[in-house]
């Protein structure tokens, strides 16, 4: 069956890759209509996904994560409207040459293909990812977490029908609505079909498809993230913008897991960090020379082996001194996994270090490690944030579902 | 051992990433000299692989392949020299853009990292590799095949002789000397140290890479290129573009394979591409409708059902008359391996459908599919040519070993 929907995708695929700008971009508009006057169909859906989450005993955090209402509804659809208005990267043609024998040269941006997306929980995906995929005239397999599976086969039916009203294939998203995990296998498994695996989700998910699929996977959206408070910072302005890193969101990829200090200024800033957060509920990991400049702060405890490998995903804060700023890239290169890390300085050539050396996906100078977001840094949304090397870093929005093809036209070349 | 190749790559790698252009491009201007001062060397190194490969009864056209003598040693500094010219990537800022909230954001291009490039006979991809490796700032690690061992080892040790003289780490050029192919395996499993795989050579080193590894790995380099002649196109002119794909270098990925010829044409053109190209020694496979207009045509063979399906490599030429551009479209992409198509004609709305609907690496518009090449596109050399769409599609230059980090600077910034 999974093999099937792939079938369908790469037909689809190869009909939306032909289609028009305005009628991918339309069809988003069809659908932001749709998913407004549809709320109550989509609340009565959720309403079943939410009451099943209860019954099952998830925490109140985690319902939250998945539940629908009214106003959240009214958002998804504003920012399918907001993604319909964005330019297309599909069809663009850059880097024009022509070459000595007169072959004009270009690469034309065409879309990706056949994604597959392997998500978890939060119903929104769904229509990120199907609205951003349409735009860039992909095909997409979607596999949502069984948490969602009614708030999910209500979304991709609204998806659906505004693929089928604009005379769009509807095929060009799909939703694997059977919550057995052998689906997910075959889908890892559809190579011919699938261009890329996109996971959302935890450590485990990521593994897990890498170790089952010969498909190229985009690993992600998970960061340890750092702050390193050089010798020339602001302290003052440092602990607004660690306050923000930490306490902001402190359940998400970007939120800050480790300070870094500079010795000079340890122990000035240290109890300084500690009492502007503790407040906020923010508890602490400190290694050995931290721990000195804190003695007796009730929130903080000594950092075990495996504190500095860990992305805390809550409001736990791990602090360390070192001696320079070699010290502090070394370290965020060694733990950190390559999301977003940044610096504190007043210093342009500790900040132009810090730039070139640290081998992460977003590398700031004096701002928060919470910007790393498609939203934020005005893609429109995105797909997924990449920590891996090839095809796209950090966050993936309508650009990144693209590649390109070269394109070559001539009198009768041929090669001498 | 492979493991702790792997290491110091990741080590060499980071310094790599730090040096300044023009130190990194000054090794290959040392490199150049050193081949043209040790072409001696190189050559009685070249003639011990030539005595074994001639000892173990390998063919003409192989052992030319693996030969290097004065002046293809020449060719190769030359080469290297036009590379140590071409304009750096790494460093490169773009996309450019100030945040509402006043951040400053850019994408800036930084090395892949740690490559793995895994090829079979010609000693040339070795220097090729290795500079193009150098000048972006990642290490490699190279795995050359058995019957140009002693090329490989005197040219690899030419190469980190002139990284050394220029300071640079010499374990950012390494090479897998142990023949066995167990060393090949332990290559494809440093996940966590290398953060590609280029394979270079046929359809089943790709298949072994792919299934041996969850590092994503680079396909290409494999094609079954086609040419379409449109109703409209010039005839006469038509045969030089074919004859040109065809016989130029019929051993190459982007040698022609199949020529789709529009019905309405067939009967003129069909004799006259085979009374052009019999000559040189072209021998023929043609469909039923190509078979009609050829009969007594010495050269012609009827078509067997997989002939549509292979890559020649060879004076083989595949023949088959469709009846429209959506014929010849849907040919091509259910039997092309994505690489480089070409449509001849005078109908710019043709001309435009194959450029939109065939989904290869490189399509073409009258001209000869041989055009695909990193040399010929101005890219100064290639490292591979990609046929998959994630990361870089096409002839692989120096763009295309690297990839970027979003850098953004602020005032204390904070998300709210």
């Amino acid at each position: 069956m999974v093999r099937e929907m792939g079938l369908k995708a790469r037909a689809a695929a190869r009909v939306m890759a032909t289609l028009p700008t305005e009628v991918r971009s339309g069809a988003l508009g069809t659908l932001a209509r749709l998913l407004e006057e549809s709320r109550g169909a989509i609340e009565q859906a959720n309403g079943r996904d939410v009451a099943l989450a209860r019954a099952s005993g998830l925490d109140d955090a985690l319902i939250d994560r998945l539940t629908l209402d009214g106003a959240r509804i009214g958002a998804l659809a504003r920012d399918v409207r907001a993604l319909e208005r964005l330019p297309d990267p599909v069809g663009e043609r850059f880097d024009r040459t022509v070459l000595p024998n007169g072959l004009r040269l270009c690469r034309q941006r065409v879309p990706l293909g056949v994604l597959a997306v392997i998500y978890e929980s939060r119903p929104n995906v769904t229509i990120d990812v199907s609205a951003l995929s349409i735009k860039t005239g992909n095909s997409v397999i979607l596999r949502g977490g069984k948490e969602t599976l009614h708030s999910n086969r209500a979304l991709v039916a609204l998806v659906r029908e505004a693929l089928g009203r604009k005379g769009l294939p509807q095929d060009a998203v799909q939703f694997v609505g059977d919550p057995d995990r052998a689906r997910v296998l075959e889908l890892l498994d559809l190579g011919d079909l699938v261009d890329v695996i996109i996971p959302r989700g935890g450590a485990n998910l990521h593994r897990f498809c890498r170790e089952h699929s010969r498909i190229p996977v985009i690993t992600g959206g998970i960061g340890i993230c750092h702050i390193y408070v050089d010798a020339s910072a602001d302290i003052e302005r440092a602990i607004g913008v660690i306050h923000n890193a930490k306490t902001q969101r402190p359940s998400v990829c970007n939120a800050l897991d480790t300070v870094l200090v500079h010795r000079s200024v340890a122990a000035d800033a240290l109890p300084r960090i500690v009492e502007a957060l503790a407040p906020a509920g923010v508890v602490f990991r400190a290694d050995p020379g931290a721990f000195e400049c804190l003695a007796g702060h009730g929130a903080v405890r000594a950092a075990g082996p495996e504190d500095f490998d860990t992305e805390w995903m809550s409001l736990v804060l791990g602090l360390k001194v070192v001696g320079n700023i070699d010290e502090a890239i070394a370290h965020t290169n060694a733990h950190s996994m390559g999301h977003s890390d940044s610096i504190l300085t007043g210093d342009p050539a500790s900040a132009e270090r810090w730039i070139r050396e640290v081998d992460s996906a977003a590398v700031y100078v004096n701002a928060s490690t919470r910007f790393t977001d498609g939203g934020q840094f005005g893609l429109g949304a995105e797909v997924a944030i990449s920590t891996q090397r090839l095809h796209a870093r950090g966050p993936m929005g309508l650009r990144e579902l693209t590649t390109y093809k070269w394109v070559g036209e001539g009198d009768y070349h041929t090669r001498s």
